[in-house]
């Protein structure tokens, strides 16, 4: 090495060594989750965080181990009065229409345009796949992107009329910020469809579309007017719920998380996978208690039913979230 | 804000900005990729690689655009007398051998263990499903993670003597190393097995589990002896080569590559998919030239066939890599 070389990596250090301390000192002295009420799940939290990044600790995780992983719906945006997808999803069908006379006759299509919700659910799987190969499939996967990101543009939800990617979670915002500034690579693992979160999770969440995963259909490449095109197929690929999670994470992931969030039975093994790991370990569940700035809802709900997460959340050593104690603003909107 | 917090931030901005400043004096004075031959090869990835990331320039492209794939075999380590995966599975066999009485007359595996390579190639894709199920599947993903480890650690290429994860190519490490410095992330798109490359991927290239997309069988979840594991099944998931490239970096990037570099005729749709991207794109590809240091091989070769890329490098606007005079060493165990 040069004298010159030299010279500049020594001052490069130097800086480095500065900047450190500086930020430490900066970090000492801000709060990094403000949203979060103080008290016994903030604690675990920054008690955890805290044992597994410091230098020394017997707990301590190196940095390219630090995977957290967290669900999407009802966990990082709500999920009421039913999945956001599948609002999306209706309102393609309603927009579709016009170039599908068809669907006047043609179930599940026909309750849909009726406005007849009962009857769409009572369409079942069959009835579930036919909306999604109509809404999310057979079309380029540009397609489907520019679609629902017009959607998220207009859309609004029925009951705050905000934007979806608006009714997002303003603590877990927070938490999201304050894992990756501790080193954590974040990433989502929903049963929601990949490439439906993948439009919004970087903006909203800072998570790259990389870092999403999610169910899928299958995929084929191919020519088109002398254009390669990625064309989405009426398929299933991967459910990432429930056993699917831990799959999903072996797949896209490929090692096991050292903290992972959810929020639903769902969730259910991502957390057993995670928390089961060696050395120490962070299983968070987020409970909606919250029926005035959200909605309350747990072991008897259709959509994101807790019940047997709530029942083995103390034997297991995860921590639940009361969002109506915990979490002093639900929704970045509502922020003072 | 604070005058306290105030001070912190000005603090950490200026040796931010120091910092930046004698990082890039640093840089300018030396050669991120001095295993390169000076000449056309390396202008065009150097001119690539500035005028994406050149304030102000018109080909511009934001870092979270910044996307490059790279082919393993034959692209970042050798792939030569055959793929060393199948080396890992013929070994695997020969290993286990002993607990498989029936071997000794069943085939693929008779074969092997008398080391008839022809009739083992012989008994094609059914023969080598039958490899894949006694090497790769039916055991947790942890049980195959150390076995490939501690093969690694003792298998020797027939020709060098060296461990496998040393046949790779110098020059490339340096690229991967450059754009990364670029603010590239950087990933495996490869044919590979995706649980085999993960084992050593961020050791030896610098790339994370995350980041590293290859061919894949089934998973499932399951709770053995009152612990989850993850179980590998003999069934295919994703076979990760041709077609199948665009369509992995779809289902794992999620979004299309500024930068692709790959080796064989398997790689052709994957620089196809990325060139033909809007702005400034880069496809790349390694001619292996070199008998002598490496080995030389290209249209007829069983593999690592080049042909159909050879033919249309230059109406695709492809740079080819010529081994023999392009790189000044082939593989880190040469550097002087």
């Amino acid at each position: 090495m040069g004298i010159r070389k030299k010279l500049h990596s020594t001052v490069v250090t130097a800086l480095l060594l500065l900047l450190a301390a500086a930020a430490s000192l900066a970090d000492s002295h801000s709060d990094p989750l403000p949203s979060w009420s103080e008290g016994k799940t903030k604690q675990a939290i920054v008690g955890f965080v805290e044992k597994i990044t410091r230098d020394g600790s017997p707990d301590f995780v190196p940095q390219d181990q630090r995977i957290a992983t967290f669900d999407n719906d009802g966990n990082l945006w709500a999920e009421q009065p039913v999945y956001f997808q599948l609002i999306y999803a209706l309102d393609q069908v309603r927009k579709m229409a016009p170039q599908h006379p068809e669907w006047k006759t043609q179930e599940p299509f026909a309750s849909i345009l009726k406005g007849d919700t009962e009857k769409v659910m009572a369409s079942g799987k069959e009835g579930l796949m036919k909306i999604l190969a109509a809404t999310h499939a057979n079309m380029t996967a540009e397609k489907f992107q520019s679609d629902v990101a017009a959607w998220l543009k207009t859309a609004r939800h029925p009951k705050t009329n905000r934007p979806y990617n608006e009714m997002v979670y303003q603590p877990m915002l927070e938490l999201l910020d304050y894992l990756r500034a501790k080193g954590f690579k974040t990433f989502i693992v929903s049963g929601g469809g990949v490439d439906f979160m993948r439009v919004f999770a970087e903006q909203t969440y800072g998570i790259p579309p990389d870092q999403v995963v999610g169910s899928s259909i299958k995929a084929k490449y191919e020519i088109r007017d002398g254009k390669p095109v990625i064309v989405k197929l009426p398929e299933i690929n991967l459910i990432d719920d429930k056993e699917g999670k831990p799959v999903g994470i072996h797949q896209y992931i490929g090692q096991r998380p050292i903290f992972a969030s959810g929020n639903s039975d769902g969730d259910y093994q991502m957390l057993e996978w995670t928390t089961a790991g060696d050395g120490a370990r962070f299983g968070l569940l987020l409970h909606h208690t919250d029926g005035k700035r959200e909605w309350a809802y747990d072991r008897d709900s259709h959509i994101g039913k807790l019940d047997k997460g709530l029942n083995d959340a103390g034997k297991k050593g995860w921590t639940v979230i009361d969002m109506k104690n915990d979490w002093k603003v639900v929704f970045p909107f509502e922020k003072p």
